[in-house]
């Protein structure tokens, strides 16, 4: 079955330079894939002939003249760039006219541009971003990290379910284990909302093993992880410099003497597969679950490789019909007459 | 000037094992310092026996016939353990007969009964976690680290002013740079309780610069970074199982061939000074502010070369008498007469 995904050909810190070339080595590696480059027709059509591209059926272009800045407000992006990459791509999806939408640009902007544009499913108050992180026995389904940073009991509810459809259809998992990230492990730990959210999920017949703290998300042990927008940001961002900083010391460690150097030329095949192990590139591509089609976030400064892992994530979420998912997992059972 | 430390020597995982014996080496290194150990008489006695030091007079021993269980419900171990390692610690500090009480017992106990036995200082509502974590360029002290779980904004400020007195004394900066961990480092971001406290801050004449991301607390730019104990939590527990999956990682990729292994070999200099710089043991021993008293939480997993550094914090903070400072720093201001 052909999916077809909307790029924002013009979001991210390089636009259409890695956009289109990710795109370009995207549909080559997948033949059911149709990828709608969608910006500033010149700089697109430039950058696909500079690739060899130009007439590469599967990559057609569709126009918007204006661009969402990176630091541009949410709001403004909205009321006054009606012609924004962005937001066709995401009326693209809305139309029927493609499965997904791929973005590297400004995150409050789409989250606030797809919410309007595609709405919320049924029975889901906000939508939450998610993504896989690497652990120790595989990856884990982390949510929200930034859409909503005030959640109430119920929303972490919601963005449980969400993650555990998002886990079944992705991993194949039939009982997705989900937990609750908390700064502790016992029942009296955590604050009002953490504590209601857990008797909210101990009832909702999920398959709720408890709290999870901080470390055990990289332990591995549970696939799905909630909390709410701003402390999984935090734990988010708070990773990605903490691996920057042991990726900095290890360079200078091997980069100290001659002999240092010669010893790291020798190990740079073990520090590249270990390296590869925890390459954010690999995990680039967040979800915006709870909308009337599928969204992924990239990374602003994505570079081609990055971006294409962000494709790969909305290809895989659109065959796997996430949306249509969690609208009939969440759908009220049907009323029986009284006849 | 000597130091009086009491050290709850049946705290922590380990016990009188770990604690005696790092309490022993530290008198050995610290000429200035006495350690009481604090606890059931026979356990530590049998301890300095083992190692030689029973006749040592800068470790007095003071009985304390209970102890604190790791998972005892902090009510319970307030309520009901009068006698406990760590009350008896604690009282010392209290009654002027020690300078600081370092523990690596139960979070929670130590929290509530160092609260009831010393009470805060004046002008300030909750005692919080602060610890120094590495960073790019040194070290950052971030607090809260999960004493409070739900703050307000005037919270957030008054760990502010803890954050940078402890800074100033130990890292001898005159005017530290303060920044508020967020989602966001643009105005409209985050929680109202952060943009309250922004507010609060930049009105305080602290040296605050702002927003801070997850990822800002290891570029090392910023000298004290609040937050509030939930958020803190997370942070430091995700960092703590990040950097255990790297580590884990790194061992599996050196030790898969003969080959690999015996790269691993040759570059085992290299991989020891890396890994120490990220050593969790160096950075062992977080303190509680706000309180009469210096008093530093060991984790309850540290061996004797983590719980020495513990008691060097315990030490550091005692000789810059910072529970004096931050008193004088919050003290209203002598009125004027009008006469």
């Amino acid at each position: 079955m052909t999916i077809t995904i909307a790029l924002d050909a013009m979001g991210g810190d390089h636009g259409p330079r890695v956009t289109v070339s990710a795109a370009v080595a995207f549909v080559r590696d997948e033949p059911d894939a149709i990828v709608v480059l969608v910006g500033q027709p010149e700089a697109i059509a430039e950058e696909l002939r500079r690739l060899g591209a130009a007439s590469e059926p599967r990559l057609p272009i569709v126009p918007a003249a204006e661009i969402v800045r990176m630091d541009e407000p949410p709001a403004q992006a909205l009321r006054a760039k009606r012609d924004s990459s962005m937001r066709v791509a995401l009326g693209l999806v809305r139309d029927g006219r493609a499965e997904a939408c791929v973005s590297a640009g400004n995150t409050g902007a789409l989250m606030a541009i797809a919410h309007f544009v595609l709405k919320t499913l049924p029975g889901i108050d906000r939508p939450a971003i998610v993504t896989a992180l690497p652990t120790r026995q595989g990856h884990v389904h982390l949510l929200d990290l930034g859409a909503n940073v005030e959640c109430s009991a119920e929303h972490l509810r919601q963005f449980a379910v969400m993650g555990c459809l998002v886990a079944q259809a992705v991993d194949g998992k039939e009982r997705p284990t989900v937990g609750l990230l908390n700064v502790g492990v016992e029942e009296i730990k955590g604050n009002e909302t953490v504590k209601a959210a857990a008797q909210l999920l101990r009832a909702s017949g999920l398959n709720y093993v408890g709290y999870v703290e901080g470390d055990g998300i990289y332990a591995g042990d549970t696939d799905v992880i909630v909390c709410d927008g701003f402390v999984g940001n935090i734990a988010l961002k708070t990773s990605e410099g903490l691996a920057r900083m042991i990726r900095a010391f290890m360079k200078e460690e091997f980069q100290r003497t001659l002999m240092t150097r010669l010893v790291g030329l020798i190990a740079r095949p073990i520090l590249r597969a270990f390296a590869s192990r925890v390459d954010p590139k690999r995990y680039n591509g967040a979800t915006l679950v709870g909308l009337n089609g599928v969204v992924v976030k990239s990374h602003g400064g994505a570079d081609a490789v990055a971006l294409r892992n962000a494709l790969q994530v909305a290809l895989r979420e659109a065959r796997h019909n996430i949306p249509e998912r969690i609208r009939r997992e969440l759908e009220p059972p049907p009323r029986r007459g009284l006849a």
